[in-house]
This record gives structure tokens, sequence and C-alpha cells, in this order.
């Protein structure tokens, strides 16, 4: 399903640094998470209003990511998205991040649709399996 | 009130140091929320159970900070935490952060109690305002 | 100076919201940093080539910031950043954070210049005086 | 090699939590990081010695986490960590976190020496082979 893909551009931030000179890799995983809303919000999902109006989100189960190179302060960086594969419950998100031709990191996350009251698997919503389908 | 006074000793990360070297200015502000959580868990409160059972919690409305000098990774920092002055609906707590002998930074933070259903201001709950007093 | 003013537009994410259902105090602080970063880079002054060529940073040693309004995940929010004062080795930036026509974040951050290796204030290079008067 | 094993014990900050009520899925990387830190501390290794008279860091090469169950606000966690597997430039720590007898996490980390001035990979020191052997 890749050609159905979002590009999510981010400027690195100071505070995304350590004193190892790059960019901390735990900062890639809030980059990850933006780029898959705005996925959604390009399809026609607001995920603000898929968890107050329906009481539903996306939860993280599942995180593979393999860093090629670092991202530096002040890069402009390319998180290209997209679902890889998705289950009545479930979706897995395909991710390669570059700056410019340079692959830096590639990664997938799995979501479970979760109530957030009951905090129980619950099926995704057919608007929301409709835009990864 | 110096008389009654919390010190929360906290071990510097990695992820909290940035490219310049030294710990980044915004990490110290989740020092200061831990100091005056572990401040109040001292004094009987639970600052879990205050949110979960009365919806009420403390919401920062005024910060001020002076940095002296770099906390660094893997440093041992003491934060001092007292309460300088309390209302009937909000607290300014006084902080110093040490390393041994090193003033680092010396701050204030002023909090108000928030309904959270309602988001309004509330009055602090006796249990509370007697630990703060 | 506020007729010299840059504005940074930020979407708020989710990992920037904590159990409050609001935007941590502690992540306006990012956004603070990369308004200024922004305001240098729109007057031609480049922070990575100062760090890099010069040796050069701005270190906060001051801050002041007034809550207002909380801001919300998937905001879109300006920050407004201007300087205010100026010295040799130092600056002044002043800030307003809005959603909107919402006010929710006012803020002074000072900063003193700092050469990397010594550690020791440092002055101001000219081009980053002239950005700044 | 689990017969040598570290546990790190951690408190959950405000601040580590997001709108849904539990830990930002990006929060246990800082914890994972901290423990292997402690890790090498119990076996003689001064990580920031490391970095400062050797020029020898650890970099985040491939990262594998399964999210089993959300930890929460003001929760002790414990993170379990032991070295899995070790090349002569790498090093496998497999992960565990718990609270109480609940798993909530486990994960995987490769890390791979980097000299941090050419950033080019870089053969373990013999103190830190040992103590991963």
């Amino acid at each position: 399903m890749t050609e159905s893909k979002t590009i999510y551009t981010v400027r690195v931030g100071y505070a995304d640094t350590d004193q190892g000179g790059v960019v901390h890799h735990s900062v890639y995983l809030r980059w990850l998470e933006q780029a898959r809303i705005e996925y959604l919000r390009e399809r026609g999902i607001d995920f603000r209003r898929l968890e107050k109006e329906q009481q539903l989100t996306l939860v993280v189960v599942d995180l593979h990511a393999r860093y090629r190179s670092p991202a530096r302060f002040d890069d402009l960086v390319d998180v290209h998205v997209w679902p890889a594969r998705a289950t009545s419950v479930s979706v897995l998100f395909g991710y390669a991040i570059h700056r410019g031709d340079t692959l830096l990191v590639e990664a997938e996350v799995k979501l479970a649709c979760v109530h957030l009251g009951a905090g129980t698997v619950h099926r995704l919503p057919d608007p929301v399996a409709a835009a990864l389908a």
C-alpha cells in the first residue's frame, strides 16, 4: 500500500539533541507519532475527535526501529509513513525517515484500537479502517 | 516556612542533555515537578489519589527560574523544595537545585488548584492546605 | 522593538500532553527555543553555524513564564517572539503564545552568549547583535 | 547471561504521562537507557568517563519493544536489564519492565560502539567487553 503515503516534514530542534551531538533516539518516536496523525488527517480522520467523541484511541503495542544515520540539529527531515497491514482492531504503520537522499531511520509501529474508558481492544471505526485500506 | 523542606535527589540521564553538553533548561522543570510531588507525599498527600478521587490537580500558573551553573550527565543533583507562600486556592513553591555545594538553579513555581472536569479554580482541600502551612 | 517580531507556528503533538489533558508546562520552553532560532534565521543568523564555526552559543540564564490558558493536543499555536532588550553579552527575548485570539502564555527568556569550549561569557558577534538591535 | 542482571527502579513522573492517562511510549526508552548505564556502573564502567576520556560512546542502532500493559503516573517500575549477546563492536541488551508482578514492556536494544570524533564504529574497550561477557 505504499501508493498511499504521507510525508511529514519536521525541523530538528535544539532540545531534540543530546550531548553526543545528534538527535536522541527517543525523539524519532514523537515524529513517527505525529506523522501517523497527519496521515489520518489527510484522509479525513481527526484523531482529536476520535478520542473525544468516540472515546477511541490508538495505542502502540509493538515498535521496531533501525537507526541508520543520525539526524542533527536544524536538519529538515522527511518522515514517510504508510499503512503496511491492518486487521479489524489494529494497524501496522511502516516508516522511513530521510534527510534529502540519506535514509536515517526505518521503523514499523503496530497500534491497537483501544477504548479510553474501558481500556479494552475495540474494532477500528469504519472511516478509520477505510483510511488505512 | 523553610523549616519544612524536602530534598529530592535525581541522577541526570543521558537524554536530559543537549548538544551543548549540559542539561537542557526545560528538564529542570520535570525535576521541580517531581520534587513537589515528593514534598506532598512526605506529608501524607498522595497526588495520584488527589486527582483520581477528588478530581483536583495543581496547575502551574507562574514560573521563574534563574540558571546559575549547568548540571551535567550523570550528576547527582539535590532539589530542595519548600512552600514559600499559600492562599486558599494556590501555593508558591520555592526551589534550590544543588550539586554538592554548587548552586545550579533557583526557582519559584506558583500553582493553582483546579478541578479537572470543570477546569475552574478550586479551594485547596484541607489536608493539602495543612501540608503547605 | 515589537516591530521586529517573528511568529513561529507549531502543531501540538500527542506526546506534548500530560494526563491532565493539556500541554505539559515544560513543553512550551521547547517552542520558545525554536521560535528564537527562527527569529535569528529570518535575520540571516544560522544558529547551527554560530555553534560550529564560532563555538558560541546562547545559554538560558533567566526564565519567567505566565501560563494563562492551556494549549491542547492538535492545536495550532503561534509563538510571537521579539528581542526586548540586549547588552553586549546577553539578550532578553519577549514572547506571547496564542491560539487564535486566545493568549496562552507570556514569557521572557534571558540568554547569555557563552563560548562552548571555555564555558565563559563572550561578546555577541556583530551580526547577531545587529539582528537583535 | 540472565544471571548477570541489573534492576533499575524508577518512579513514574507526571510529565511522563500523556492525555491517554498512561506513560507515553517514548518515555520507556529513557528508562532503558538509564538502566544500561546503571548496569555498566555496577560492573565498574563509568559511562561519563568512557565518553570523556576515550571519546567512545554506545549508539542505539536497533530497537524492538513490545508494550504489554501501561505504566501509570506514580508507579514504581523495575527495569530488568541484561546483555543478551555481544560482538567485538556491539552489544544487544535485553529488557523486561515490571510493576510488581505485572510485565509492562519487553525490549531489545542493540548498541554499537562509536568514536565520538570520527563517528566510526570502534572496538569495545576491554573493560566494557568484560562487563558484558
